[in-house]
């Protein structure tokens, strides 16, 4: 798959890895507790974090454009926000009762989102997204969840369908729940649409990340998603925006505001954790109130968590500092936009130099470099990103890795991040040129 | 509900939590981000936790029973695990890569629980057995989960069944998955065989606690965990215990030890992140096996976590010392064990002794305190405690919580910590004689 060389580069640099991968196989299926962070031959193990990098077991530094699954827009653990943090430990980890920063954080959430009239706070964005389709069938009494083919809303059991190309395939063994999910193809109002049409009297709920991440950084088309949200509204379904990779990451005020939408729940994870286990619910009174307990019995509430480690001071003080800094420094957003479009800019030039055919999608602080061929000349959908020439794409990540210490989970969406500089940029190009020389990407 | 007396005492010393509760019911369904959180008049917010001690945001100090959702058997915020996790905080909180501590804590489990043959991390307790579960669906091709009646295994969609009493209705709105569960009655082995022998063709797996936690602690009897296991083994399913509550509490072997079961899954929590987000999934090799998405095709695999805080440093180095310390400090246990006798002991005396019938349940550092009326003389399951006079127990927790600032969530099992000590418990039991001797408990 890849040549000898790179190859040779990366195992002579990366000897202990290679050590630890071989008792993580015999620990965790497949060597990991995540599937996507094992990659061919093997994975480095990370030692430290910090600003743009990662630093190996072996002592090798990487400049990081996978930044904690896009989490981490402050760059790893930022020296302003470690004080806190550090206060915190002394002050317990978890209290396990209500607790004042939880008020803190929801409230300059509330302030930077209105839209998030009430909130949730649970541990995980799975936990986020199956809440939010749960409001959803208790609030409308239906069932069917319509999402978009590719689209990526974390591990729960309803939500696992038509995530991996070949689509139509279920995701692996042992789920259940398929007879209540419609999938329906991004970017193609007419034929969504018409799906639709056929399933409204029990669609419960649409669910649709904004810009498709996990699925290859695909950004919406025209009025897609205006499209989808009247549909919604039309047909007494509830429309769900997944913000957990897009929220306070392609602007302060999330992707709705980009995109002028106005979702009836929306989930938030990752930056609003800072760095800490987060997902959120978010959306309007009346929805979310049907989880008030206190109010409710049994056969008229919906039972969403929590969980023990919800709003936990640890998630909340890292979440509620990093949305302080975020929302005090707003010029954040204008240079993460300006060094992202210089990226996607200059990186295409690069490629289009040396007659490659790539794309390179993304927005702000977002971006992805998809392998054209003959089957896929342009990135509108899942099924283009999986038709794309992928092998490609794993021979340019791997040779950024092994050569140049440049580090992309391979085959995933790039962020960039406050710590990254100019020169993170200008090296990134270079290396693709030297790669682009050596031909193996012809 | 509750004495005027003892009502005015708590707001008068709550005021700010008072406060800070009128902006968290604006801001959460319930006020809450966990609806057990939330009890009469209103709960108080904390602050800081040191020790076995909760701090208000009115500047009260509590003695917590409560301890993170049972999770903090050291204390909260050990002071000989603070430079650890202070470090840690320096060297990023979420690498998003594979890191050398999470083999340091699986390697410590493994050792501590051989029968933990391969492990995944993720981030909740929910998580943990809804990936049970579909692991078990997967390995057996078949549907059914068996539960028990008033088991409690988190908020995930397909095991939020049979929960709360009244326990043949659904568990509030927005569930789908009721035809793939049966429940069945905790320590009635002859009762559950019936029911398991009449679904047996399609049963995926029995999912079981052995000790019942959230349902009231109430202890397996006889050989009831023996005969389930038996029974799965004879049909083809798969036997999970659910140790999030129990694992590194009850021994530093688990319940499975104390108990002799040899799960073919069992789930970890709580106590194995240190006070930081963790569910495990243990289990054999050939069932984990299957998760391997690195030897398995899309069609044959089982799809489980991880997840984006999956493995993450900060977690795993919580759990990782924590179980270390548990491990070098066997005592631990032994002088839990002898503190939760004599709290058990003295505090039946001290009913007995007042002629209020209570039986207190439980083992080792966990007990539950439960009134006792005409229809419930003995605590067997969770039908007993759900029948139990509940209303003396909340007017018990209260009376704790307002004049003597001992804090149990109300109607919720107790636990000890290593940081409480025999004055602790004492305090406990002198502050109940007085609440006897005022006769609101007659």
């Amino acid at each position: 798959m890849f040549t000898n060389e790179q190859e040779n580069e990366y195992l002579s640099k990366t000897k202990k890895s290679n050590e630890l991968f071989a008792r993580s196989k015999s620990l965790f299926p497949g060597g990991v507790s995540h599937n996507i962070r094992n990659f061919p031959p093997y994975p480095f193990f990370t030692l430290k974090a910090k600003k743009a990098y990662l630093y190996d077991v072996d002592n090798n530094r990487y400049t990081d454009y996978w930044m904690g699954h896009w989490a981490l827009i402050l760059g790893h653990s930022p020296s302003f926000i470690q004080p806190y943090l550090i206060e915190q430990i002394k002050n317990g980890t978890l209290f396990g009762t209500v607790n004042s920063i939880s008020v803190d954080l929801a409230e300059i959430i509330k302030k930077t989102m209105p839209q998030a009239q009430k909130l949730r706070f649970c541990s995980t964005g799975s936990e986020a997204t199956m809440y939010a389709i749960r409001l959803a069938r208790a609030f409308t009494s239906k069932k069917i969840v319509a999402k978009i083919i590719g689209g990526w809303h974390g591990f729960n059991s309803t939500l696992l369908q038509s995530v991996n190309y070949p689509f139509e395939l279920d995701e692996g063994r042992g789920l259940v729940e398929e007879q209540f999910i419609e999938s329906i193809p991004f970017n193609d109002l007419e034929r969504s649409l018409k799906i639709l049409e056929s399933i409204k009297d029990d669609l419960a709920c649409i669910i649709v990340e904004p810009i498709l991440a996990g699925a290859g950084c695909i950004l919406p088309q025209d009025d897609y998603l205006k499209g989808l949200q009247e549909f919604a509204q039309k047909n007494n379904a509830l429309f769900i925006l997944d913000e957990i990779v897009t929220g306070f990451r392609v602007s302060l005020n999330g992707a709705m505001s980009n995109y002028k939408i106005d979702p009836d729940i929306f989930t938030l994870g990752k930056i609003a954790g800072g760095g800490f286990p987060i997902g959120i619910v978010c959306g309007k009174d009346e929805i979310l109130d049907i989880a008030d307990t206190s109010r409710n019995d049994k056969q008229t509430v919906c039972e969403i968590g929590g969980g023990t480690f919800s709003a936990n001071p640890m998630t909340m003080t890292a979440g509620y500092y990093t949305i302080q800094y975020l929302r005090q420094n707003t010029q954040v957003y204008e240079n993460l936009g300006n060094l992202g479009q210089y990226l996607r800019t200059e990186l295409s030039k690069t490629f289009s130099d040396f007659g490659v055919e790539v794309e390179i999608t993304g927005t702000e602080s977002l971006f992805m470099i998809h392998f054209l061929n003959d089957r896929v000349k342009q990135i509108r959908s899942a099924v283009d990103v999986a038709l794309s020439n992928k092998e490609k794409l794993r021979r340019y990540n791997f040779f950024l890795l092994s050569n140049f210490n440049i580090f992309f989970l391979p085959l995933k969406m790039g962020a960039i991040s406050l710590a990254h500089t100019k020169e993170n940029i200008n090296e990134l190009i270079t290396a693709t040129e030297k790669i682009l020389q050596s031909g193996i990407l012809k």
